[in-house]
């Protein structure tokens, strides 16, 4: 009998925003294979697990893909509990189709449990609803990543019609808002860049797309997980922000 | 000394997605205001609260907003705990913006809590990742309710550019389809409806987006929680909705 593999998504960060099935799968986990950003309060939640770090991170030495997919298969096919570990939603950007794939084509038994996507969260806790009614009835998240990806989806947008939510993106910020500004879209639109959402460590800078370009703290674009945020909505945190995010009020605001 | 607000995400439906803190606060509320698709486990989370139904479904006479906000803050200013029970994300096309606005403008101490919102959970449990390498690097996610809403955000999108995720739209779905066939997507482009997603009455339907005008049962459509999902990365669920999905494959797979 092949164990089942749960692909589970872990959230924006904070472990309290883990859902109770992802929990109740954690504590039942034999095997536990974690991405990048993965807080050990999550780790700590599966206590019977062996856990392994199978992350990757721009420019370091990671584990593959195919090795994950293997990893997950064998120990399944052991009657092991696997729980493969995502950032976010297992299903947005993250390879876990793939995964997802792979496991059919081994006819492994698996199940997916959604996790909170910092697409949502992210914003949401810099007070930033990604909808809001009179501003905008639609937002499109977009990985930033790599160009090959996010210029083709740029290139398809109108200006201005809905809110640009862009994960991953960070390093690729500066071409990324010349093509919207290139586009058309208005200079003044509202835009924000939240790191580390949920997590202790996280902070915010607001300001418009031209000054995305140029005057985001460069310290913080590195390697720190980030969203931008690029729409009308982004506004609403001057009123939102220091009511979500009280102890960054407390000290000193948003970046 | 007022009682804190908590704008809480109840996720597609599952009580099992709830997130920690969600059932946190569910356990100490004195106060649940809850929308309509809230599950009756979510509700019995909150033992010690009072709990009022606020939800708006088509048609139907219902608690206005600006009650809503006046029971929120009066509530509080008893020193009331408050949950704002919402289905999906708090920020997630769903007046949550309005709410937390309202509650600025009052003084009213509040926090958000996300939630898992039908926008992604709803593809993934019906076996389709909004975003697939190869297929998709981007989702939008477009509220279906108003055609003074969707429309121009629909007619500012290039055709089969990116993965589209309609919520709230089951019953304008033939203009809706019409619009993006005249625009030039192609007819015979993925589409899939998923009702009640995380449910167990959950079921889905898939085709291409020339079906979606009028090969949709007609009966589900009425007034029941549905997501459309059209792009390429529906062709996945193929493969992965009988893994994802064992108990609707095994009573005869989707309808």
């Amino acid at each position: 009998m092949s164990g089942l593999v749960s692909l589970v998504g872990a959230g924006p960060g904070d472990p309290d925003l883990l859902t109770r099935k992802a929990v109740r799968r954690l504590a039942e986990a034999d095997l536990v294979l974690y991405d990048a950003l993965i807080s050990p309060e999550a780790l700590e939640l599966a206590p019977r697990a062996r856990r392994f770090y199978v992350g990757k991170r721009a420019g370091r030495p990671h584990v593959s893909q195919e090795t994950i997919h293997r990893m997950m298969i064998r120990s399944s096919r052991r009657g092991l509990r696997v729980v493969r570990l995502k950032g976010g939603d297992p299903f947005v950007l993250g390879r876990g189709g793939e995964e997802a794939l792979a496991l059919v084509a081994a006819g492994v038994p698996f199940e997916v449990v959604p996790g909170i996507s910092s697409a949502v969260a992210a914003p949401a806790l810099a007070g930033i609803p990604v909808t809001h009614r009179g501003l905008s009835a639609a937002f499109a998240v977009v990985s930033g990543h790599a160009e090959s990806a996010w210029r083709p989806v740029l290139e398809s947008l109108a200006p201005n019609a809905l809110t640009l939510v862009v994960l991953m993106g960070l390093g690729q910020r500066e071409p990324l808002a010349r093509l919207l500004l290139d586009r058309g879209w208005a200079a003044r639109t509202p835009a924000a860049v939240v790191w580390a959402a949920s997590r202790p460590e996280s902070s915010s800078w607001r300001g418009t797309l031209a000054q995305l370009v140029s005057a985001v703290p460069e310290s913080e674009t590195a390697d720190a997980p980030g969203t931008i945020i690029i729409g009308e909505v982004v506004s609403l945190a001057a009123a939102l922000a220091p009511a979500v995010e009280p102890e960054l009020a407390a000290a000193g605001g948003s970046r």
